[in-house]
């Protein structure tokens, strides 16, 4: 698997910006680059230059002076791949991009797949493999919290968790093996009590590590919300109303001013993706009772329920409202429900009095005005076990490591079950090889060629 | 106008990628990131590193770590603004950039406007006015004409001649200056000779820089190229052609794969801008009349016409066609006009020879099999002077310097007539000035506030 070619590839977004940055890696990385590069304010050659440095230069194709640059140089093994590694910060023009890419291509240099660099970095010992996968979870991640786990993952704390219950188990494993060669002997070099207390450890943790999952999942793929309501009740109000409550600073960056109201709103730094509905009204129309089946799949597919109704309106006929919410609650017992009144800011004291005795656990909203739009922020962010996130806990979030967790679990639970039936030694040493052998999937002591594979076909070309 | 306050901005495009750059400006930049950067190789604060070095660590905000980065190192003066600069390299995450940029902002830094950082490297001296312009060319350059002419004016090339020019003739001002200090003793301490020989070669250089703004403007923006012809005749096969003809290469990097036909195509360096227009057959259908209107309107503002038929059809009407390129030649005599027969794979060797009796200027192609494509790209680049190109001669391609050259030509045929009409010396001194004076608009010399923020808003931010 191990390839000592030079590879190059853009690795600052696509597009026209104020610089761009092209990155080579390989054996002969710096030795290319000084070949088309003539320095500005040095006599020296690039290779003769210190790991770490920057210089000042032209890329040159013979006669031809591509762009004035800037040069990095990162020696083996003192690199993100642990190769010679050298980084071009150029005008950020596509053209520009594009000739110096051509230029090394031109030199020998191979483009590189999607995740290279980082496939290189976990091959020559910078990573292991949960951590190389955090990297792209990293460049992925979109809110507080995501962020938060990848960042904890790429700096090893899942994996040195992992990796600590492996080197305990393998020590008990090298014992019992050793029993069987002293077999005839009927020794115990593998104290059983100590062994039981450690697959009980072991235990306790896989099952934390396997419950966590479904709230990793949560804050990797964003919470779904189906908001059930007429139109006009105020829905993309709301939806703004969400949004400048969390984004009103950023908006004065660069580029992430936002002119279209987006499905996916980051709320004390979970991401929630919000899923509009047409409502679930009686009607004798087909076409609308269509609308009312997709709304009910809707909710099917989410883990809250929004119901949002224009209090203006509704006032006048709560009876229908309550119905419908009924209808909701009748159907899906079990799903959280949220029942918002808009609009609240268009009723009197006698209005407001007789909505909250008809739907006591009401919540009152004026999205236009902004009032109710933090009491619901609250509530969905308290229907969102994020317990494990505050403590610090880790956490799981790639499927792949949970189906390894689940598997170790299941080996873990052989050795158990072996261990109370008095389980001879060399039949117990199988099921501690098995749990040994997905422990080592998750941080990549074991891999091979597929797997590596499919792991890094996931990542960015450039990473 | 100069600010000291440190600016903050994402320096790269925005979006997703492998990794960002952020960059910083001012006096207290380094400062600044190393509060909130610890080194993970080094013991060393920030401050106490060397320019242009560069540290692997994370950025952190208390106890939250944002990311691990590369921090670049830039000391005052040695720097691209000519400030202490760093460069922030972090994973490219849009997350992680918000992130980054707000921390600083709450630290204090400012966002940087559009083109800031370049024009505090003006400001301090590291670029003149029109190397500064030319960084923004450079970034728009999509081929290799303008790329190349930008990368010149970068340079310096287009500004040392101008300061050449202008240093002489700053030299004959203040011995003309003097003899007015002088005037009673009516002595002569500028060589009129001398003199009219300098305005002469300044007279040449003008005019030479002032002609070469229309091949600079054509190659800046493109070449409009009207194809006139009735649908199906193969026009987006043909920009299909020229498009592979050109871009096979660059196909294989990323990012680079086009979906779509575009209507701009660099051949030969050059980008020619194709028009599509409806055709101009004879018609009584009021609709149609209103398309052939507008296909004029087209030509119009072409530089260059292409009449493409289908030669396979257009063979048992030659008459037709005929009237057709008649009709346009009548409408635009000067204007280069090329007759394209496409589909020529369908025709026999009689229908061939009939085709090229009728129409003796007929250039054949076949766009599905590529014949005659590549003497079409030739005979579109024959059509335009590159000759000032191929000789790496300076072109202007900007507005603002071509009124000024046009002023100052204005002014030194004032001082040529001056001389000529035995001017006396304190009226000549007059014109002079005022020459010098629309030089150093061009390097910067003389320059305010209004136009630098003219010049500057037209940069991206981060730049």
């Amino acid at each position: 698997m191990i390839q000592n070619d030079t590879i190059v590839a853009l690795a600052t977004p696509s597009g026209a910006g104020a610089i761009a940055v092209i990155r080579l890696s390989g054996n002969d990385a710096i030795d290319l680059v000084s070949d088309c590069f003539q320095p500005v304010t040095s006599n020296k050659q690039l290779v003769q230059q210190k790991t770490h440095t920057i210089h000042l230069g032209h890329i040159v194709d013979g006669q031809k002076t591509i762009d004035e640059v800037l040069v990095s140089i990162f020696k083996n093994p003192q690199s993100y791949t642990g190769e010679n590694v050298v980084e071009i910060s150029c005008h950020g023009s596509p053209y520009i991009q594009q000739e110096i890419i051509q230029l090394f291509l031109r030199k020998g240099c191979r483009m590189a797949d999607a995740g290279e660099f980082t496939l290189r970095a976990f091959l020559n010992g910078k990573l292991d493999l949960s951590q190389a996968e955090a990297v792209a979870d990293l460049i992925a991640s979109d809110n507080e919290a995501s962020h938060q786990i990848a960042m904890q993952q790429m700096r090893g704390g899942f994996s040195s968790e992992i990796a600590k219950l492996r080197e305990e188990l393998l020590n008990f494993a090298s014992l019992i093996e050793l029993e069987l060669d002293f077999s005839e002997e009927d020794v115990e070099f593998a104290d059983r009590t100590q062994f039981r207390e450690l697959i009980d450890r072991i235990t306790f943790v896989l099952k934390r590590l396997i419950d966590s999952f479904a709230v990793g999942n949560v804050i990797k793929n964003g919470i779904p919300v189906a908001i059930v309501g007429e139109p006009n009740v105020g829905k993309s109000t709301l939806l703004n109303a969400l949004l400048n409550e969390e984004r009103a600073i950023v908006s004065e960056i660069a580029g992430t001013t936002r002119d279209t109201i987006e499905d996916e709103i980051s709320i004390g730094g979970i991401g929630f993706r919000f899923i509009d509905t047409a409502g679930i009204r009686e009607t004798q129309d087909f076409v609308e009772s269509i609308g009312i089946k997709k709304t009910f799949e809707k909710i099917e597919q989410s883990q809250v329920t929004i119901y949002l109704f224009d209090s203006s309106k509704g006032i006048s006929d709560l009876k229908a409202i309550k119905l419908e919410i009924e209808k909701i609650k009748n159907k899906y017992p079990q799903k959280p429900l949220l029942i918002i009144a808009n609009k609240i800011d268009k009723l009197d004291d006698t209005q407001l009095a007789s909505l909250q005795a008809a739907i006591p656990e009401v919540k009152l909203l004026s999205a236009k005005t902004g009032f109710g739009v933090e009491q619901l922020t609250n509530a969905l962010l308290n229907l969102i076990n994020t317990g494990a996130l505050r403590n610090n806990e880790t956490i799981v979030t790639n499927t792949r490591h949970y189906d390894a967790l689940l598997k170790a679990f299941e080996e873990i639970q052989k050795v158990k079950h072996g261990l109370d039936s008095g389980l001879s030694g060399d039949l117990m040493a199988i099921d501690v090889r098995e749990a040994l052998y997905y422990f080592g999937l998750i941080t990549g002591e074991v891999t091979n060629d597929d797997l590596l594979g499919n792991i890094f076909a996931n990542f960015c070309i450039g990473k």
